[in-house]
Formats: structure tokens, sequence, C-alpha cells
């Protein structure tokens, strides 16, 4: 349940894509690595909050205790504390696993990709970050999936926002998942849900309300930091600070376009501890990025700065920073475009059948497909003693091969063989 | 235990290695399917034979109960059987899990990958076997791994030879997987494993080992079609037939020169039906084929013409015959390679660092660094406000940049950029 198999025509898409996302990576210097579907329990245990449930744990039949991998940030975490590296830019294309209620009609699945791009390093602030930002605006650009926005904001700025609102820390991380759910339901709803369920005060509630219901470029960065309770907040202050020279650096980059700094992005893990970020499709109702209907987040990550100390002997800190490509739910959109538009997807890149129209050929055909197999050329044939032209003729129809190497009697005699054109049906003997 | 990450030196030689082995499989025209890594448990069982202790179980969180895939065979038999497809192509390239004693020193791992390419179909005898021979010789040849032996047999000659020598078919399989050791113990030993622990009288298994000893080529099965007693048995002789043609296609295909029909071989599988066989490294201590010693199977496969009916509700059967890469050992073998000649293997493809002399030239870098992205050129700088000349082209011969993109204060004013060769150190302004 919650799980498919990919037949050829998902995959001949998926590797489109995923050789696209691949390439993104590549153009910017990250090294690829792997890890094991296998983690020790203990790994993956206090990492995810709540989602602890979620986690596929393997049958006790002696040895370690082990889970499937839930994500990718956490196996990569633990790889950097091992290997004592402090220091690494890599990707990471791999398959995840969470117990989930599946979605599947919107791409959501228990087993899925995960394409993460990931800088481990003490840097100067804010480059490797916008770095991030600019693949997941080139990897959506180049996909051509119709306009999307990249909403930022920063766990600092955040936490500041609730501690001027006169919220208890106790309670930051629980009020963070409530302000995350602004994208999917009204301000009111939220607002009742913390003073109803989280137990925030009214006035509390409606002075959060006030922050998290911003969003905007630059002027606004500049206006909260003139905000004469938020500039008094030293965590408020540092991201409101590296939020400004994030987008100094997208304006360099030529992005801020599709940049939105949005104070209710706050992003369900528990580890991320500065710049959060999150892409969405718009939909394409009218020219209005406001007004346009989000269909989804596609992209997100953040900085972690905490999560390699947690996997440390001494708890020494690696900062990171990453964004994770939602594969799946690009491939669902993918998907459906296929099919809208009827075309054909070719699953196999053979570029010649080698085909006879007369009987006692089996021989020759073994011979020349073996000659062009040797010679690096894509080739199929029948796998009958003696097969009918029209048959073979269809085959290359039906799986798009362009070319049939045809070999009969005459052609053995005259030691050629003739090169036919399927479509346009032109031969030539060579 | 038993598992490993895979660093960015590893996956640059490893993704090097697959590309080779997909480009093959590409060439014969095979698509690509994806399958999930669990599977239900009752679809594993009563597949592996004694293997099945080996199989990782997850725990039961509610559910289906469910396992980690074993091998891509299986997988591929279920695929079939669910879609109702009898005629495929397809190759897949996974990872499989075994709860194994690893011997990881000799590229044996409790999650590997397994690279496999299956052909499913009722076809002419023998012509798609023959093709899966080929896959492996041009596998083995393109990669370069030194001299190599492709040892072929067909279940139902063992069973035939198993048959005349008076064994019951009720020890056949038992019988198989003793004879399966005769690469590893000479005949003494097997011979008593025969006697001693399976229960075979000594003058059947002395006469099973008049037959299993016997290697050679299309001179061997002729010599056995007119063996008094196997050209008697229907399964013997159906089998030597099958082989005499597939030496045919063989030879058409001029691979016979690394082929050996060895009745040795049996392969532990409990699902082979016909043709089975396996390939093994040769240690080059001297010309002669038959003296070199073996480093172990790289490859193998065979034909299991009842495997997916074991998963139509009707029973109905596909004959498939396949092959699997092994391509840890191979790796294995590669990684020592490369140890041993010192070569570096880069691990990006970074074309170009894009570096500065001055301070206060960041702008200028982003810039640069962002419209050389958007070109499509793979392209790093470092993460500092200002880093030092020296360390920027330290870092370029540390991981093999070629390029230094250099912009300061005089390439600003006249508008260019100046392209420095790492190696030879020339400059050109652009």
């Amino acid at each position: 349940q919650g799980t498919r198999d990919h037949p050829p025509a998902h995959m001949a898409l998926r590797d489109r894509l995923l050789a696209a996302v691949v390439a993104c990576f590549k153009r910017h210097g990250a090294a690829a690595i792997d890890t094991p579907a296998l983690e020790l329990q203990e790994t993956l245990m206090g990492k995810y909050g709540e989602d602890v449930k979620l986690i596929y744990k393997l049958q006790d039949q002696g040895g370690e205790l082990l889970a499937l991998r839930y994500d990718l940030t956490v196996p990569f975490a633990r790889y950097l504390a091992m290997n004592k590296i402090t220091n690494m830019k890599r990707y990471h294309i791999a398959k995840v696993y969470r117990r989930d209620n599946p979605a599947t009609t919107r791409g959501r699945y228990r087993e899925f990709y995960q394409c993460d791009f990931d800088i481990a390093g003490q840097f100067d602030p804010m480059i490797p970050d916008a770095e991030c930002l600019k693949i997941v605006h080139e990897i959506l650009s180049d996909l051509q999936l119709g306009d999307f926005l990249i909403k930022v904001n920063d766990r600092r700025i955040l936490n500041g926002v609730f501690a001027v609102c006169g919220i208890p820390e106790s309670k930051f991380i629980t009020t963070c998942s409530t302000v995350d759910k602004l994208d999917k339901m009204p301000w009111e709803e939220v607002r009742s849900e913390m003073v109803g369920e989280k137990g925030l005060s009214p006035e509390a509630a409606d002075r959060i309300g006030e922050y998290v219901q911003l969003h905007g470029g630059l002027d606004l960065i500049e206006r909260l930091l003139q905000d004469p309770k938020l500039s008094q907040n030293k965590l408020a202050k540092e991201g409101l600070g590296d939020m400004k020279l994030l987008f100094e650096y997208l304006t360099l980059f030529g992005i801020t376009g599709k940049i939105s700094f949005d104070l209710s992005l706050a992003r369900g893990l528990d580890y991320y501890t500065g710049v959060i970020f999150e892409a969405v499709l718009l939909q394409q109702e009218n020219d209005h990025v406001e007004e346009a209907v989000s269909v989804g987040s596609v992209a997100g990550g953040g900085r972690y700065d905490g999560l390699v100390g947690m996997f440390d002997p001494k708890g020494r800190k690696v900062p990171c920073v990453g964004v994770s490509i939602g594969i799946e739910r690009i491939f669902s959109i993918l998907e459906q475009r296929v099919k809208a538009s009827g075309e054909k997807v070719r699953t196999t890149e053979t570029q010649v059948l080698v085909a006879t129209p007369q009987k006692h050929f089996l021989a020759a055909r073994l011979k020349l497909i073996s000659e062009l197999w040797d010679a690096g050329i894509k080739a199929e044939m029948l796998y009958k003693k003696d097969p009918k032209l029209l048959k073979q003729l269809q085959y290359c129809e039906d799986t798009g091969i362009p070319l049939a190497a045809i070999v009969g009697e005459q052609e053995l005699i005259d030691g050629v063989v003739k090169l036919r054109d399927v479509t346009t049906r032109e031969e030539v003997r060579m």
C-alpha cells in the first residue's frame, strides 16, 4: 500500500527529470554520495518530532535494531559526523520511506525519491544559502513547470516574533507548527487553534497575526528592521540582517522576482535553525502572483546548524544548508502533462531492427546484429526463427524504432544490407 | 553491519561502471523498470529455498507484512504476473538486501546493487538465451577486467545425469547444491558429501563424478548426445539439443572462445529450469585458460520458465531468461585497481572556479558565477567574502578544476574576465 511499480514509460520520464536535476547539482560543483537505506533506529530517533511514528522499523531478527531512512538529511549529518567531515557540497538522490497515509493521486507515496543538495561548512553568511535558492530557481525554470514562487523566512525571525509577542520559549515549536498551516487555512482558523488548542492568549495571537500575515521583499525587511519591538530582539535582528544580505545576493543572481519574504512560512521539521524556504507552483489564472492559487510545494529546505553536532561525540557543530527537490510531485505534474498532450514516450533507445523478408535467415540476422552491437549500435531483432516482415516492421512502428536493417537472399549474395526508414519507407542498400 | 556509505570517490567510479552496464542493456533494446524495495512477505516466501532465513522482515506496525527484496528476479516475475505482461525485455538496477554473513573484503555486503537484464516471452529456443550470454561477454570485455570465462550448463542436462546415475528425483535439488560446490572443493570432498551427508550410494556418486567433471565445447555436446545412457533420457536429450543450438548461435556471435560447457555448474537458486551460466574472472598467471585460477563469479543467470506462473492466479506461465551482473564484485576489483594505480578520481565535474585577487569583489563574483550557471557552465566559487587568491587556486588544484575565471579591479574597469589555465598558468583576457 502506498508504493508503486514504475513501468518503462514512467522510468523514461523519470530519467529525463532526474537528469535535469543532477545536471543542475553538478553545475554547482556538488559531488554524489550514497548511504544505506537502512539506518540504526537510534540514529533516527529524536530528529523528526511527532513524525517518529512514520518511521518503518525492521523486525528484530538478531543483531542491530534497524529502520528505513525517513529522509536524506539525517543520514547526511550522520555521515559527516562519522567521517569527521567539516566541509562538503554533496547531492544525494535516493528513496526514502514513510508510513504515512499515502495520497497517491497528489504524488504522495510511502516510498519516494528525494533529491537533496546540501552545503556543509563554516562560511561567510548567506553565500551558500543564496546558492540553494538559485538552484531551486534554475531547476524549476529548466523544467518549465509554469510560474512559481519561492517563499523565504528565517527561524530566528519567527522565534523573535514569538518572543516580542509574549510567547514563552517552551511554546515556540508548537506555535511554529500552527503558523505553518497558514498556507492551507485562513488566519481566523489559525488564530483559534493558537488560542484554543495551543493555549496562547487572544492578545498574543493577535500580535502574532499582525506579523505572520506579512510578505514582501527588501522593503518589508527594511520596515521590520525599523519595527520598534522586533528591532530590540537579538534573534530577530540577526535574522533580518541576514535576510537583507540574502536579498542582496539574490538581486545579484537576478532572481528576486520569484522570491517572497513570507513571515507565515514555518516548515515542519525541528532541526532548522536559520533560513527556511519553500517553492510553490502557481496556477496561471491571471498575471498577478498575489492572486494566483498555490498548487503545492515542489521544493524546500533551509539551514540546520545543529544537526551534525547531535551525531558527534563531542558535539562539534558543522553548519549546513540544503534544499530538497520534490521530484515525485513534479513527476506527477509532468506525467499528467504528457498524458494530456498524447505524446508517446519511447521507452527504449533502439536505433535499428535487424529484419528479414525471407525464411531461413536467422543465422544472417544473428551475425549482422552482433556486428551492430559490437559497433555500439542499439539494435534489436525478433526472437523468432522466421518472423513475417510485416510483423517486424509493425514492431518498429509500435516501439518507435526508426530504422530496419533488412537482410535477405539478394542482400546476402551482393554482400549488402538494405536500410529502411520506417516512417518514410525509403530504402538504401549499403 | 555489512552496509556502507559511498563517499564521492566511490560514487564517481560507480557511476562510470553503471553507465557502461546501462549502455549495454540499452544497446540490446531493454526498457527500464523499477519496483519498490518493499515487497509483501508472502511474495518472497518459497522462492529462495534455504536462503529464506536471509530475508529482512519489517516490524509489524499494523497493515501489511513487509520484507525487503532479496533479488530483482522475483519482483520482476511478480510485476509481469500482476500486470499480465507476457512479453518484455527490461533492465532493472537497484539495491537488494540479504541478512548474510557479510564478507566485505570480497565485495559482499548486506545491501548491494543488482543489475539485471531479462527477456520474458514465448520465443524460438535459445535466441534470447544466446543474447544474455552475448551481453555478459560485451560487459566484461568493455570493462577490461582481464581474461574471463563463461561457464554454461542446463538444469535439464544435470537432472538427466542424476536420473541416469540412479538418483531418485526427490534428491535432485540437494544433489544439485552439492555439485555446485565443485568450483570450491575437489571432487573427492564433493563425493564424500554426496555419500555421507546426502545419502547417495558410492556407485551413484562415482557415476555422477564421471559426468560432472566434464567441460568443453561443441565436441563435448556431440559426445554426450552419443552417450548410450544420457541419449536415452528425454530431459538430457532436450537440454543437449538446445545446448548445441546455443553454441551455434554463440559461434555466429563470435564468442565461443570464452564459453565453456561445464557440467559441474549447478547454481544455487531453485527456480532455474533450463540454461544456467556464470562468468568468472581468471587470474592471468599464464596463457592457458584451463590452468588459470578463478577469482570468483562476476555475472550469472539462467532460464526460469516457472516463476511468473507462481504469481498468476491461473498459473499461466511466462518463460523468462535473464542475467545479473555482479556489480559489487566488479566495483571492488576496479576500486583496488584505481588504488594501486594512484589515479586520482575527480568527484565533481566543475569546469571553472570564479575567483578574485582582491578584497570587496564578492558582488562581482556572484554576478559572474550566476551568468556562468545560466549559460550551463559548471562553476564554483569559495563561500568567503574575501578569500586569498592562493587559496582559490589551491582549491582548483585539490579538486581538479581546470580553469579559474578571475575578476579584479582592472578586469571590472575593462569589462573583461581573466581566464587562467590552472595547470599551465597561462592567462587570457576575454
